[in-house]
């Protein structure tokens, strides 16, 4: 698949003063890419640094807005934006002020271990950012590194959660038993419990995410996995409108496989991880009424509903949080984030979810003020120029815009989809990786995903 | 165990006009700690932030030098340093520098995807910084977030490594089995092969980290874990050389458990994991011989050796690297790194260690830029003012006044250990937890490590 998601979403509106020549008319391209220059100094980076998922060697200084620059002065409208990480365009003159900062400044060079010695003001940074913007619901947040380290700290709260309500709540102590056995890596102190993924999905690289990432065999080959189960993920067929009655029922079957690996797998899941539309695993979309679905053969079980919003948070959807668009009764338990948002981590509202006593959930840094203060300088500024709903403005305008290719140019377009999600949209090409590269050579720099990706 | 070995290590020579007025003559403590402002906000703080490990509620703008203060005016003499990662004092005038410079602020405000969009000066920035201090015979890097994923990265290069070995070589390709099983998470395409770590090891709170984290049951309860061996850390006894035949007895017993498990364990180890001295596990020594015996069994069986010095590296001991104390042949296959670099990630020699194909090897950041930058500021500043020697220096001062406070107070400081291994020293005192409760009333902010820990 071609994915679309990543750029746009939050290009600054002109209208706004600070961003008067920020973006250059458009793309130039001078040589072919990788240049002379590039190639050089890629030989030479290579020698310490493996290169070979090297893309654009990147002119960061150069680099303005949408367009990415690189070192042989070539400069692409960028839809790719470091893998969909980049939420406010490069050099964004907003940022470097909050860059600027004495706070930015001590973060830089007092980094505290946050679990331990917190800054004094650390309640306010949260308040005023990461919190201001959490998911309707959960209101404490987990601070993380990245996409994995968030995912995987949510689980460890999931498994204590889910022991601790065995043993018959968060007064009932370890038995000599389990801390025995824990320190040999088995049960009872190290549980048989599972986390339940969806097939293609993704959800980092660490050994407990990989665990739960299905996308494709190069990210899992000869990494040792728990023996964690996989429920199909609804394959929907395009245009909807079509297809409306094949695709409810592919989503009731993928919730009665829930279902079913929930009651009957041989290592019990106690937490369902999901991502609101599957990202690195091929664009795939499901509908509101399948999250809901999940949302309630989740609580039907007694068991959580986490929600990995690591490429789908932070505006992309039209919406802060993908999720939004599922008018759920009850919020998720806990929702994950990372990449745009450049801080990571997780929400959660129940109490319950803090392990019951200190030290379980804890690491030295337990994430990392700089980007927790980057968050808040971006939520702001999103805020100041209305950007959520910007980015669902411009999405219903490409979406427009592919639809019209669509028509001229059957086929080269298929199974378009991320109608309403902002610009997180997609389509499918028969040449798909000749089709990006030949983009690439008009100026645009943009993303595969899904199985056949480079 | 009382544990000295995070402070004084770096403190820069007053010698240095940089430095002038940088620390107070000494701690001041006007309240109990923590004090009623303090109370006030980790109150407020602990809504929407577990609290419940929180030491000092930090005020890091009046913090200097190796001089924490506190939210009540309380400023202590800090020998804890944020568990161990703080290399140069708080609010180092040279750090703040380079925190101000376009290189950093660029680098906040425009995160890269190192793997795919790499900055086109990194292979500059790696030479000039981590890469200058690798240890002898790495040099190639593996940048990563923090010191779990450091190790789980290095960790996944030995599974990768193994089993290209296995298939013969780099060019043999998967199966269509082994790809078909890795998406099911069954092996062989995620085989059953494992780590062996040392008990009372402590190398992160991942999954797979956890795995071979063996320091208390605190940190593994109620999480799955993987079926993986350890090996007894040999227990030395003090002082030393009024054991030595006894030590030489233990350190050769706890070899032949390696190799022992190396041959025999069901789940074939492909890598030996190690902490030159082991931290969080209780401030546990062995000699250089233990540490050659166990390069040369590793080397026999055909199994990597990874060095973790994540809390022993960057000058702690009085060489840069702890492993330099040992007189290796043959240098470690991987070097993990984090805490007082700032920057983390692995570091290696042998090009095999790159697995043969792109994006195995992959993650969306691929460490921190900003943090690289910084770890290049901390190296040069440690170079100017010769910090690796002075903190050796300053280690054989502590070391001398421990052993006469021994003399006087018998008991008190049982155990003292680290002799020659610069500030990384500790003793054991009866009433440890009470000992530096009184201590931090003193004006001392200094930490535990080992079973009772608080």
């Amino acid at each position: 698949m071609v994915s679309l998601r990543q750029g746009f979403s939050t290009s600054p509106t002109p209208a706004s003063s600070f961003y008067e020549n920020f973006e250059p008319p458009g793309p130039t391209v001078k040589t072919e890419i990788p240049g002379p220059r590039s190639r050089r100094l890629i030989k030479d980076l290579d020698k310490v640094f493996d290169t070979r998922s090297l893309s654009i060697l990147t002119d960061y200084q150069k680099s303005t807005g949408n367009y990415i620059a690189d070192a042989d002065g070539n400069m692409l409208l960028d839809v790719y934006a470091q893998i969909a990480s980049i939420p406010l365009g490069y050099n964004n003159p907003v940022l470097r002020q909050a860059a600027k900062s004495e706070a930015m400044i001590d973060g830089i060079i007092n980094r505290p271990a946050l679990g331990t010695f917190p800054p004094h003001d650390w309640a306010e940074v949260l308040r005023s950012g990461l919190l201001k913007v959490a998911p309707k619901g959960l209101n404490q947040v987990f601070t993380a590194m990245a996409g994995s380290d968030a995912n995987e700290t949510a689980y460890k709260a999931a498994f204590m959660w889910r022991r601790q309500q065995e043993r018959g709540g968060p007064d009932v102590d370890f038995t000599d038993e389990e801390a025995a056995s824990a320190m040999d890596n088995q049960s009872p102190g190290a549980p048989q419990l599972s986390i339940l993924s969806f097939k293609t999905a993704f959800h980092g690289r660490l050994f407990g995410t990989l665990s739960t990432t299905r996308s494709k065999p190069i990210h899992k080959l000869d990494i040792p996995a728990f023996d964690w189960p996989q429920a199909t993920f609804p394959q929907l067929r395009y245009p909807l409108k079509e297809h409306a009655a094949a695709n409810a029922a592919a989503e009731k079957a993928s919730l009665d496989e829930v279902e079913h690996l929930l009651t009957t797998y041989r290592v019990p899941p106690c937490a369902v991880v999901v991502e609101p539309i599957q990202a690195e695993g091929g664009d795939n979309h499901a509908s509101p009424a399948f999250f809901r679905g999940l949302r309630d053969v989740t609580r039907k079980h007694g068991v959580l509903l986490i929600v990995d919003e690591v490429q789908t948070g932070v505006g992309a959807t039209g919406r802060f949080w993908a999720h939004e668009h599922w008018n759920l009764a009850t919020p998720p338990d806990m929702v994950t984030f990372s990449k745009k948002a450049q801080a990571a981590g997780f929400y959660y509202g129940d109490p319950a979810l803090r392990p019951n006593k200190p030290y379980r959930q804890f690491n030295t840094w337990m994430g990392d003020p700089v980007r927790a203060l980057l968050f808040r300088a971006i939520a702001d500024e999103m805020k100041r120029l209305d950007l959520v709903r910007h980015t669902a403005r411009v999405g219903e305008y490409l979406y427009a815009g592919l639809e019209d290719l669509d028509r001229r140019y059957p086929g080269e377009f298929a199974n378009l989809r991320g109608k309403g999600m902002g610009t997180f949209i997609a389509f499918d090409n028969p040449r798909r990786d000749d089709f990006l590269a030949r983009v690439k050579k008009q100026g645009v720099n943009i993303g595969g995903s899904g199985e056949s990706a480079p």
